[in-house]
């Protein structure tokens, strides 16, 4: 099932500046081959529901990898059965 | 990876009252196996982060298979490695 | 103070488009003399902490005075004292 | 305007653990006079738009003034025509 998304990643305790946690999670999104747009509050993605689901994952699984302790993500999944949704039909 | 989360689904369209819809989400939740607790909110929960993810892809097939048009979920996601995430560690 | 924030208002009930009550939620925003950039899942805005959450009270009061009978908002709201907070220092 | 709402906050930068961050928005929430009830993701808060509002306002000066160096809030704002919102009401 086709979704859009938008997906936000906030380490905690990596210090002030969070910018290279922002850029990796943007990269995973991008490697998950979902159409993905960077925004100053998260990232908007559109593409299959599981995808979307599964990049999340992968964020979690690699920041933690990679260093970070602590990994806060906000999320938020749309779909709809009566047209495909997309982001570009979510702009007036 | 354990994780705790928070998940609110809201549909679109359904009409003013959502308890039916938010009922569902929540027994959906329950049924995957997560430790679920329902707040005025959303539903906390904790469990693997796989299960918990997947659980949002459940509710959203789910619900439209049961009529639902549209269907928005806030999920919040929150994981760490430096001890076992537990809801009952959220709280001070 | 200054800060960056997101507004997504969502109206429940009132059919499965909510194109109207985005767009009215998103002029609110501009006429409140925020800096507001929408994008799918919401509006980027800079200004005033205190304007910002005003204008989230006024999106609510004005569209339900203009009949939407139940509405719900997710806001982010981002604050920091060592440096100008901004939407365009948001983006790496 | 009567309305619920929740409300997160979450400190960037102070390190790993957060609670005393989190105790000091939740007594800033209750002293603001709003129903308050903690949850591991957030405070339930039911009362007026304004004063809803203005405590998020009153969590990010305070905490600043405190110390804090950044801060990120996330907050849900419910309000409705048809009765009056309650915290209660939002419960099966």
């Amino acid at each position: 099932m086709r979704a859009t998304g938008d997906i936000q990643c906030i380490p905690i305790g990596s210090g002030v500046s969070v910018r290279a946690e922002v850029k990796r999670a943007h990269e995973i999104l991008e490697q998950a081959g979902l159409n993905a747009t960077l925004h100053p509050n998260g990232t908007s993605v559109e593409g299959e529901l599981e995808a979307i689901l599964d990049a999340v994952r992968q964020i979690h699984e690699r920041l933690h990898e990679e260093g970070v302790v602590r990994l806060v993500s906000f999320v938020k999944i749309a779909t709809r059965t009566d047209k495909e949704p997309s982001l570009r039909g979510k702009l007036f």
